[in-house]
């Protein structure tokens, strides 16, 4: 019997479960790749509705396990596999912060980026779960300034998850490249799972 | 020297911190609270910036640990006291699921929502981080369902955040009272830890 790993990613390159590709190379884990043609609608079908019913990307498997929304993947894998030291375990004073970077990003970040790319006002901001768009960057870049990553000395999963996120955001014009943000950027994507990342995505797009 | 406890809950009762000071009932933990007057602009402070720059409740501060965001208050506190029960462990089949419906939470149901209470339309449900409002409560439903908890027989500490949540959204007219929802909030709030956090909310305020 060929051993099949345990872990499978349903992933398009172009697409949020692409940062959750480059934390499995971070993890240096056994994985899988099940490409998930958007736009031929392949997330609608019902072997995918099955393991996520809201037909998204990321969607990990891990055996009998399925793990949705990118954060909760990110927090999965990590904790997963802690040789890496990509979490801050229980217990370590990094923990609390780690966990309120990881949710900050889709409960702060995303929407206010949506609301942006739509060109709209958000909610009232004390009723905004991100309060408005300006507290909410500054509130990340003052985070990032720290530096070198977003829990200071500590590279980290929640870094693959934010300089993936920034990378997509700046280049869509979401997000202002500043200094900080653009230097961040940099150091993670110059790391060797970022590369590896995108030579796998890019042959992975070629054989398709 | 009087002990101080090291857990101190930044709080209103009308606000999205109610959950969190359930949680702390269910966890059974010594904890202080703090009142953040939201209409007397208190979350304005520069204390409580220097906390939390969001100016947001909860924000959570253990020792030297500060953490916000509702899903990773919750996550941090059900992992830091494991005496409870209240978070499936890692390596446990469940922690896929428990972290998928807590990140769910901010991601998917909070920003529907918002698009609700706005009366707008979401992104185009194919970029929308939460597809569409119909297929996020119907995802959410689904799950529910199952019952008689998120994740099925276990309570955690997921179900006090989707419960709170449930609860105000249902009464807001933001998410229909279904018979599945209804059930699921009676079964919640009826526990003893939800019945003593809103007579200590009770008398917070009528001593302010
Ligand atoms: N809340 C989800 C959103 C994921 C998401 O929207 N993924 C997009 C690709 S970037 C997707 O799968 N879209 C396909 C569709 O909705 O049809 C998360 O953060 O993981
Ligand atoms: N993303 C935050 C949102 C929290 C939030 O918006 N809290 C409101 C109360 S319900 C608040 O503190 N508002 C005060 C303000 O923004 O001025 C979370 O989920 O914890």
């Amino acid at each position: 019997m060929s051993s099949k790993p345990a872990i499978t990613l349903y992933h398009h390159p172009h697409s949020r479960s692409a940062g959750a590709r480059v934390l499995l190379e971070e993890l240096g884990v056994d994985y899988r790749i099940e490409l998930v043609n958007l736009q031929a609608g392949e997330q609608r079908r019902p072997e995918f509705l099955a393991l996520n019913p809201m037909g998204k990307l990321p969607t990990l498997v891990d055996g009998d396990v399925v793990v949705t929304e990118q954060a909760a993947v990110y927090l999965y894998l990590a904790d997963r596999f802690p040789e890496a030291g990509l979490a801050p375990a229980i217990g370590d004073a990094l923990r609390g912060p780690y966990l309120r970077w990881m949710v900050f990003y889709g409960s702060c970040f995303e929407p206010a980026v949506v609301d942006r790319s739509m060109k709209r006002e958000g909610a009232d901001p004390s009723t905004s779960p991100y309060g408005d768009y300006e507290r909410m960057l500054a509130t990340l870049e003052a985070q990032l300034a720290r530096g070198p990553w977003i829990l200071g000395e500590r590279f980290s999963a929640a870094d693959v998850l934010w300089a993936a996120a920034l990378n997509w955001t700046t280049q869509f014009g979401l997000v202002p490249k500043s200094d900080v943000i653009a230097a961040y950027i940099e150091r993670a994507t110059a790391r060797p799972a970022f590369k590896r990342a995108a030579e796998k995505d890019a042959e992975l797009l070629a054989a398709a």
